[in-house]
Formats: C-alpha cells, structure tokens, sequence
C-alpha cells in the first residue's frame, strides 16, 4: 500500500499558463492523475496572454514529487518556470533566531543593558553567582545537546546533520514551554570529551537536553553530567519516550481494567528508550518485564553479556529468567512495547498474549505492526506515528518537564518527578473521553505543558528539592 | 567634581502622598535637594485621601541612590512603599530569548519542520556538511564566547559574572547586524580546555567572537582557534577597538593634515587592546609607533622581557631603541593612544608633542587624561565615553564586521578586511561633518553597521576569500 500524499513532501511550482478557458482545469487534472494532492492555487501575476500561478502540492515522496512536476510540463500550454520544495523552503536560513527583550534605541537603553550600568549586575553576580538565576537567561535556558551519532532513526549523521532537528527542538521548547533552548552540536563522539564539554559550557543553562546521542555511550554521558553538574540532565531519547509510555499505559490499564504489579511487560529492543521504559516500569511497580534483543530474552546468566547496561538488565528484570525469542516469551504477556524495528511482531504473537492485550509499537516510522493488522485483537494499540490513534510524542513531556524544573530550580530530575509527569499527561484524557483510540492527548493540546510543570514542581516542593530565587536583599544593590 | 546623575543609577519609587495640595511639590524639591534628577512621574492609584505616585530618579551612584530614598522618606506625608533599581529590572530574567521563526499550530507544520519531514534536510545535510550554511541558522550564528577573566574593566568575575555583558552582546549583534549570537561562558579558564570546548561547539556558528579574555591568554586562544577552525574566529577587545580607532584617526589626520607615514605614536598599554591597535597601525603604513608599559617604553633587548607577546612588541615597533618613561618618549609624539589607565598623561605631557598632537585616551570608565585639561591644547581627542565627543565604541564595528563575513562566507577576519572595515566606518562622517569634536559617527547611526559590511564583503570578494553560499543543486532534493 503506497503512502498518502503529506505535507513532508509538498513543493510549490510556479507556471506559466496560456489564458485560454479549461487551461487550468487541464493542470489540474494532470496533477491528479499523477497522483498529486493540490492542496492551494495561487495567482502571481498576468503576462501578456497568459497568467502565472502557483500551484501547491503534496507528494507522496521526492521521487512522487519529481514525476507530478514532469507531469505538469507535460501539459500543452503550461510551462513550469520554477519549482521548490516546500520543507527546504522552510529550513531556508534556519528555523530560530536569537532577539533581545527589550529594544537598545537610545543612549539611556545602551548604558543600563550594556556598559556602563551592566558592570553592576557583573559585580552583583560574581559576588554571589546563584543571583545568575535571576538577573541572566540562566533560568529559562536548556542546552540542547547532540554528538550526531544516533540522529532520529537515520544513524550517524554527525553535528551539523543533526541541526535541523536541534532546531526544531528549541522551537518545540519555546513554543510549548516557554523555555529558550539553544543547539549544542559537537563534532566529537568521545565520550570524555562530550562530557567535558558539556561541563565547560553549562554556567549559562539551566537544564541540559541530551539528544540524538547512541547508547550505550548516552548512559553514561548522562550520569556522568548529572554527577557533576548542579543543573538537570535529562536524554529526552530515554525519558520523554519513557513518561508519554507510562501516561499512555495509566490510561490503557483503566480500559482493560488491569493493575500494574500485574502485568507481563514484553520489551522488544534495549536501546536509550527500551531501557528508560523499563527503569520507569520497575519505577511504577510493574513487576515483570523481558527484555528481548538480536539474541532473544534477556536473562541473568546469558552469554555473551557484552555491555554493563545488559548486565544491569539481567539483573533487574525477568525474575523467572525466561528463555527464548520474541515469539516464545510473548506469549502470555499483557503488554508488547517496541521500541526496536518494523515488523518483529506477527499477529500471530498477539493472539497468544493474555486476554485484552496491549501493544505499543513505537518503532518509526514503520511500526513492529502495522495496526491495522491486530484491530479487534488487541484492546489498545499505539505507535509513535501522528497518521493512526494515540501518538506516543516526546513533545507531550519535555516542554513541561523542563518548565517544571526550572521553575522550581530542582537540580535533577527525579522518578517520583517523570512518573509525576506521566500522571499528568494521562490525567488530560478525563474519563468520559478515554476510549481505545484515545489513551494519549494531541501533542497540540496546550493544557498538556502547564500540566506537566505543575506536576513536576509540587513532587520538587514535596521531596524538598524546590530552590526557591535568589532574590535581591536590597532593592538598590550596591 | 561629582559625575552628573546617570541612567546607570536610575531607580524607580512607588510612594502613597497624602492629598493635600502642594504635598508632590514638598517631594520632588526634596528629590532635587538631595541631587536627584527626576525623569518622569506616573499616578499607580487613588487609595483613601492618599494618591499612588511612581517616581524614577536618576543618582550619581548606589549610595547616592540610597541617600535620595532616605531623603524622601523623611518628608511627612510621604510614605516610600517601595523602590528598585532600574537597571536590576532591566536584567530580571535575561535580556535575551531564543524564538522560533515559524509557527508550528498545525500538524503539518510539525510535520515540515520537525518530524518526519526534518529527516530529509538531515539527509541532505549529512550528505554534503556545507549545506549547513543555508538550511541551518550556521550562516547568520555567532558564538560570544568567555571565560569571564577580564570582564569590562572589572577583572576576573567569572562565568557567570560576565554573561549579562554577553547577553547586552548578542543583543547588539542583533539589533545592529541582524546577527544571531548566542552567549558561551565558559567555567575553565585552561588555555587548552577553552580551545578543546570552542572547536566542539563551533559546528553550529558560521562565526566565534571572544570576549573579555584577559591577554596574554587571548592571544593564544585566538590563534589556535583561528588555524583549526574553518569559521571567522575575532577577539573583539582587540580587532573591535582595533578598527574604531583606525577609523577615528583616519578622520583626525584629514583634520591636522598629516598622514599615517609621517607619524610618530606612542602606545600606553600593552594589553590585548594596545597590541591590537599597534598591529592595526603597522599594518595601515605608521612606521614609528613606542609602546610603554609599567616598565616604561619597550624596544628590543630589554630585559625581563616576560613574555612572547613583548618579544613581539620590540622587534616590530620602536625601531629607533627609544628608551624612557611615557613622560621622556612622548616629546614630539604625533599622537597619544591610551589603553592603559586613568591619569597617566598629564597636561604637559601634551604641550611637549609635535604641533596639532592628537590624544585618544580610551582607558575605562577615567581616561588617561580628563579631556577639559587639555581643550585647546590638543587638536583632537577621543575617549572611550559616552558623555564626551568623539566615542571610540566597538559597537560601531563588530555587528557590520561579522555581518560582512557571514554574508561573504569568508573563514577568517584579515587586516585588509579590518582596515575597509575602518575606512567605511570614518567615510561615514562627510568633508562638510568632520570637525575636532566630530571624527566618528554615533554608535546609534543606522549607516554604519551595513557601510562595514559591504566593505568586508567587497574585501573578501577581491580577495578572493568569499565562498558562494551552496544552493541546491535540484529544487526538490531527495
């Protein structure tokens, strides 16, 4: 089954029609029959007999693209001037810019934002620097950190490919956090040198996002700087995924009526996120999770275990040390979470799963099932794609969470916070509206983020680790 | 003589006055007893016989600030609710923020400028790496790098004390360049480490601006940095001053009518400053130049000579061995240069240089001679302060420098593009404008940010240094 024409794929051509009757309903026609979806017609201007347009259309992918175009040219009567593609168009000169807050128009503006009144907020901070939380960008600013080498699921692609989606992030983070993100792309892979790195730049954020970075070396860059870093660290890869999962899982148990501490979780895949779900599972007290990679179940005593995360793996999951592929511990499970590769799982898997199974196939873009293969066999399905029911988004979880933790000053991001988070997000669908195929809200549901932060900060506030504004003590300093 | 009241020291006090008639004029004569200058007064609210006033007074200082406060809380009728500086406000939070430049309301703006459609650019990026430049915000980012060791003229504050000066940056790289540039405070002050974390980060930036580096390091670090990156890399404390200065005297010798060949020019200050500005002068024809440091003048074979940077010094400057305090090597002196500190040229220091001399006395806040001493005896004098004529201010240069280097994609800063970038700044103020106390534009005069850049952007073309931004080789990509 080809894909639907979307919006990844649109471009704008611009042509030259002869002002004759049924000349655009001939283009038009021709864009159809290629395949095209024409999504808006637009007049640039009239020439001499003839009337320059602007056709926008959506193509199924460049190659689509490329055969609408040749399609058009072939029109009598038409010829195509120009034509781009929309998502580059968009990209053109980058997607974020940097701006002041407040205007510099006059000499009185220059001499309190720049020198010479700025050297008092100098002093004032280099005498205390805790005050850089109030008086510099440092409590709403996130680096966006990323080496390239895991960049969504293209692989290596190294910084400066990463940087488009880095961009993108920040925008997601002003947007819907209200935070000002900026992308660090490293062109080192080392993992000391990231580390320090990281370390060296962190005085003016306060949080750092880890994207895009491979594991197992995302493990421990991440602990790494969260040892050493007074600011939350926070691989978005492992925990954003992990707390929209476990919102999503809250709401699907409430259908299914099933309790956590009872299930059988089946983990396809055990990389940055199939691990992060899993220590958020454990953390919400679900008792029995396998684990499965190339080599089959995950168990204590496997040879060969060859990273410290599988041991650590084996050692707190799949207490009945259960043996075998994909297609043996499935059966009996109660929840099928991919986080791994298209098409691992068959419909015949799910038939053997317990009664109302769940299955949340989050690989993307192409699924470990295609939905539509186990509709009326599984009681609630999810994926990580925005075209089928309950979109499993990070978007749902770090604009909120890094609200959250800013706002509050917690240094670190907690369980009790990200199952907090997760609470929140679930909390959004209310009962009336919880139904299969909404388990998850829209990532463009604006109450998600407020949400979210609030949750974070009262668990910060509760556990003690809410650190109020430096405030000044005197309102004039000195 | 006490230094007139400032916006630097504004405050502004809320205070409920009793309404009786004449109770605002008892306040504000009190205000202007106390050597306040009242700039504006608003009505907050009327409250029960009493009016809500706000009152915003400019001090000469802090304490100044505080005697005004108690001065008007000492009037009967009068209660000061509260007060707060100014400048603080101005701060709270940051002066600047990071924004999207599209809006994402709609899943098909997520789906163009984050997933799935982002892959593709990541693609085409990872493909070829120079595409960066047009679809990334590299080509219009700039890096405003420290590590806080010589902030303002304020010494080692640290990471954190010096980034609302890095911030007051980014904002004129914006305002006056429209240049992206985003705040790096470093927390190492290694002359290795700042190199290791600069090259890391630098995929992002199309260029590196240092700042506030104390010398000898920062001669180093921008060396290194220069050889191994392929991006502009500019310590503003030296080139920016470097090339305003040029500018002003370019415009003071078409005053005296003498020229660059013929001068004799004596340097206080061997900073990073005074050795950028002794380059620029080689470099632009002046072949007598005498630097002095604490030490009195520098020529080659003085012993201790401690460091690179001073062997530098007397092998390229002095090559008559002068030997002396400033007071012995300025007789006959051409022009004076001051980057060093206040007071230490004194009035008959001047009357003892040649005919016409010209005296920038650039030390900050107090220059190295109070101008009105030497009115009428110098035929030109600049500082580096607002509040008197002629202001050598690196805002007049580094917005149109990188702005020109950024267009022209040209991977470093070279003296000819600094000495075009001088020329346009002086070519600014017209035959029919230049006077003594007119040989440089306002730093507010909109033409002269896009005069540098144009003159950066024609040098590097001649040069053959400019790199056509890569454009897409099909409209449609892959």
């Amino acid at each position: 089954m080809l894909p639907p024409p979307s919006s990844s794929f649109a471009f704008t051509a611009r042509c030259r029609l002869q002002n004759l009757p049924g000349m655009l309903g001939r283009l038009t026609t021709e864009v159809g029959i290629a395949g095209g979806d024409l999504r808006a017609i637009d007049i640039v201007r009239f020439d001499q007999g003839s009337i320059v347009r602007e056709l926008t259309v959506q193509a199924r992918d460049s190659e689509h693209a490329h055969e609408i175009v040749r399609a058009m040219q072939a029109v009598d009567g038409v010829e195509v001037l120009e034509y781009s593609d929309r998502t580059f168009q968009l990209h053109a000169g980058g997607k974020i810019e940097v701006v002041g807050k407040i205007q510099i128009k006059t000499r009185d503006d220059l001499s309190m934002a720049y020198t010479p009144g700025v050297a008092r907020v100098c002093r004032a901070i280099a005498e205390k620097p805790e005050r850089a939380r109030s008086l510099t960008i440092k409590r709403n600013c996130v680096a966006v950190v990323t080496d390239g080498s895991a960049v969504l699921g293209l692989g290596n692609l190294g910084p400066e490919g990463a940087l488009p989606v880095m961009e993108g992030k920040a925008m997601l983070f002003k947007e819907f956090g209200g935070v000002d993100a900026f992308p660090i792309c490293l062109n080192t892979q080392d993992v000391d040198e990231i580390v320090a790195t990281v370390e060296h730049i962190s005085p003016v954020f306060g949080g750092i996002n880890l994207e895009d970075i491979s594991a197992p070396r995302c493990f421990v860059i991440e602990e790494r700087l969260q040892q050493s870093l007074d600011i939350p660290v926070f691989h978005d890869d492992q925990h954003g995924t992990a707390v929209v999962l476990m919102a999503a899982l809250h709401n699907a148990l409430r259908i299914v009526d099933k309790h956590l501490d009872q299930l059988k979780v089946v983990v396809s895949g055990t990389g940055a996120a199939g691990v992060a779900c899993t220590k958020m599972l454990l953390a919400a007290g679900v008792r029995e999770v396998i684990g499965v990679d190339r080599l089959g179940s995950i168990y204590s005593g496997r040879e060969p275990m060859d990273d410290g995360v599988k041991l650590w793996y084996a050692a707190h999951t799949n207490p009945d040390r259960i043996q075998g592929k994909l297609s043996d511990v499935i059966e009996g499970a109660d929840v099928f979470l991919g986080v791994s590769a298209p098409g691992l799982l068959t419909e015949s898997d799910v038939a053997r799963m317990n009664p109302n199974p769940i299955v949340f196939a989050l690989a993307n873009p192409d699924p470990e099932i295609r939905p539509e293969l186990v509709e009326g066999l599984a009681a609630v399905i999810a994926t990580g794609r925005s075209d089928y029911p309950n979109q499993i988004n990070n978007v749902l979880a770090f604009p909120g969470i890094f609200r959250g933790v800013l706002d509050s000053g917690a240094s670190a991001i907690t369980y009790p916070m990200k199952l907090a988070a997760a609470q929140a997000i679930a909390d959004i669908v209310t009962p009336e509206e919880l139904q299969p195929d909404y388990v998850i809200p829209s990532v463009f549901n604006r109450a998600v983020a407020p949400a979210v932060a609030a949750a974070v900060v009262a668990e910060a506030r509760e556990a003690g680790l809410a650190h109020p504004r430096e405030e000044p003590e005197d309102p004039l300093y000195s």
